[in-house]
């Protein structure tokens, strides 16, 4: 492809990507089509020749976009927000076009020293001391992951430079709440705990851990010759955003010399805002913290921060150093390939720079509590109607609720009637959400936050949950 | 920032990357700033109030420009080729258009279609039989350590359902050659085995794997009572793209019931070659295979495609499967987010799609035989010259070299005047190679394939180093 072609497509493909934002409103939220019917459309064997690209933009309106679920959608309530705003596009666009590699500094020192500034800028953004070092992993689920690597090693004193874990004696445990997220329990397993050692700690009727039953947990394990060796809290659990209670669990944490991280990822970004950080108080007396821009503030994905205290103890625990790796600024810079599971990376630090140089902290502000102020309009719907139930406080932009006819009983029943209300609302296309699990009941969950949603969609998708409990009844 | 606002600044991105890439040759390959230059022309703390990103564009020339080491640039003779080709630069600008979240089928179909088609398009082009089924994993360091965790719980029957590795017996062994990337040496201590239980073994005057050697490492491992867990093989080392005898080691792994995993990350892209298929000979033997199309074939990063004959094996290593993500299709259709080491996945196959429209095998084919042949011909060089060193063959692309004036010895004076000659190429801008040691001496290590560089390049390249060599003497 000539300059000349690029710049052609290029701007053909950055019109559609502005037509199809604009238009966004009129697809359905959740895609509708049949497993296979994206696959169907596709040769079975890779083309011999090679074209042109203006077929592309036909194609994309013709077999992407009917197989696109529209999270940047205004009745986009599911799951949690996860907005690619458009600045976050033009990054991309600039990150692509630049083709950098990020491994070590030199392979690319603008990208390194952009990404250090920009986890500068968003510590102090969500209010963190200068105790703490941020570095951009891929996901929450993977920056767990090396936040239980690390706690590992360092209960163990790098039994990765002996023998392993399968070197050790039995019996390093991981605790966190029965409500925290899949990944905590996934990333216990992968770095080899096992499910046995991994402790599920009850909640509260807000769903958050009770600190009691971690100290007993704690020091029963303790008693049995067992090691606490990870606490995982969890502010904003993905459910209901429930807040664990981290300062006590700190103190917990200390106490056992176990590792504490804070899992913030989809309400680290509500950090930005003063008056929400009580949230996650006491959060300065973790190991880790890890919260997801390219959740609610609007960078796309994938832009996981990572802030940790003891930056030695992740480079030990990550690093190795090759001959073909060796630069001669090695001593005088940050070479984060040593920060995390992978060696490649890509300059994704781009995203954040452009996206607050255009919102400023300001904006990105005035955004969330825009939001915050959506979920308590839909908490005061909720909280007056007679047939409709609130399962958990509304701390931030998550409802969780279900339909409870005058006369309904708990069970099986009411549990398909929620979920029957939900998948229709899915299926109208109008709104998409995400039917749950919450303390074995089910629930509908509300995601507020997609970048789009005004006042008007979360009035609508009211309207579509009232209108939709009374026709499926 | 209003669609048309997008419309106007994405225009002018696009152009900025065509005259970017136009330009590039005039540009320094490796970047010349010192350490903390660019940090020091940010701002320390965020913008309070957002601005126009009109400024941007200045920005990328002043700040970011002079801080980025030029992967694409046809003197980029260094590490491996990374090539982000404009096509892949337009895929990324569309996938962030669309802010797509691919974890699961349901979230958006068309990204984990597209995938699933992709990945088979790859897998007859790389000639692997249909026993092989494909998954994008992020880097081929992660896909590395998603395999050595299958072979963990492999070997201990899915020991993480139950105790975890701290609860096994000792002695996992996990074997791979002295060659091999320092990412399998990472992985095997994330995983948990742990250094001592991780063997090197030695390589032969190709730098390839000794078969024998391996035979007798594991089998005196099992008279100890260890267990051979797992055998990497690497077709194509990084330093100098050496060939593990495969089939060889398909043989002991199977023996010994070990998993064989083949490190194919940038050799595996010449598979698309029929005629370097018997460098990977045997690979039907392995359980699982990792290869980069975001090195040589031209996608930007992130894409590995890693391959595996037991899907079943690798989603029960990697799933969970809680009740906010299930999805009512969940039986029909294959949630990606269950195959690898994130949840999070963001629509990376486009870039493989747009690339093989838009080039065709044959277009890929052409250009990796034109790399093929510009390597032949500095090999050509190198051997004909009195004062040069080949040290070691030239499989694919990379050539290891050093300079050997006559009457000098081995030792550290002639080590340090090769890392004098490369660091002073990589000084004068044209060029940019990467030192390295291969059995303890000292070499230079060039790697051809960016997709601009052409034989006129190499013969600069060329030029350079005798003139250079002659210079720091």
């Amino acid at each position: 492809m000539t300059p000349e072609e690029f710049r052609r497509i290029g701007h053909a493909l950055v019109d559609w990507i502005a037509e199809y934002r604009s238009g966004i409103e009129q697809l359905p939220v959740m895609s509708p089509v049949a497993p296979g019917a994206i696959r169907a459309e596709l040769p079975a064997r890779p083309p011999e020749r090679g074209a042109t690209l203006d077929s592309i933009v036909d194609d994309l309106n013709r077999i992407i976009l009917p197989g696109i679920t529209h999270w940047n959608h205004p009745g986009f309530f599911a799951y949690f927000p996860s907005n690619t705003s458009f600045a976050s596009v033009l990054a991309d666009l600039t990150a692509a076009g630049l083709g950098a590699q990020c491994m070590s500094w030199q392979t690319s020192p603008a990208a390194t020293e952009v990404e250090e500034m920009m986890m500068e800028w968003l510590r102090q953004m969500v209010g963190l001391s200068p105790q703490f070092t941020g570095v951009i992993q891929g996901f929450a689920s993977t920056a767990t992951l090396c936040a239980l690597l690390c706690a590992r090693e360092r209960s163990t004193n790098f039994s990765q430079d002996r023998g392993g874990l399968q070197a050790e004696e039995k019996g390093l445990i991981v605790y966190a709440s029965e409500e925290s997220h899949s990944s905590v329990w996934k990333a216990a397993r992968l770095a080899g705990f096992g499910k046995e050692n991994f402790r599920q700690i009850p909640t509260d009727e807000n769903h958050a851990l009770i600190a009691k039953e971690l100290e007993i947990a704690m020091q029963t394990d303790h008693e049995r010759g067992m090691r606490p060796c990870a606490v995982v809290a969890t502010t904003g659990t993905t459910n209901s955003t429930a807040l664990d209670p981290v300062a006590d669990m700190a103190v917990l944490a200390r106490l056992w010399g176990a590792w504490l991280h804070v899992d913030a990822a989809m309400a680290g970004d509500a950090m930005i805002l003063p008056e929400c950080r009580w949230m996650w108080g006491g959060v300065e007396g973790s190991d880790s913290i890890v919260l997801n821009p390219h959740k609610w503030l609007g960078t796309g994905s994938d832009l996981s921060a990572y802030f940790v205290r003891d930056t030695e103890q992740l480079i030990r625990t990550m690093s190795t150093n090759p001959a073909y790796l060796k630069t001669q600024h090695d001593a005088r810079v940050k070479n984060y390939r040593d920060w995390g599971l992978p060696l490649g990376r890509r300059f994704r630090a781009l995203k954040l720079w452009f996206l607050l140089r255009e919102q400023g902290v300001e904006g990105l502000r005035a955004r969330l509590r825009r939001d915050l102020q959506n979920a308590q309009w839909l908490k005061e719907q909720i909280d007056a109607a007679q047939d409709w139930e609130r399962m958990a406080p509304v701390h931030l932009q998550t409802l969780c609720i279900r339909h409870l006819p005058a006369g309904w009983a708990e069970g099986a029943e009411l549990d398909a009637h929620n979920l029957r209300i939900a998948e229709s609302v899915n299926r109208r296309g109008r709104a998409y959400l995400t039917p749950s699990i919450l303390k074995g009941k089910q629930i509908i969950r509300v995601s507020i936050g997609a970048e789009t949603t005004e006042r008007r969609h979360v009035e609508t998708l009211w309207r579509e949950l009232q209108e939709v409990a009374s026709a499926v009844q």
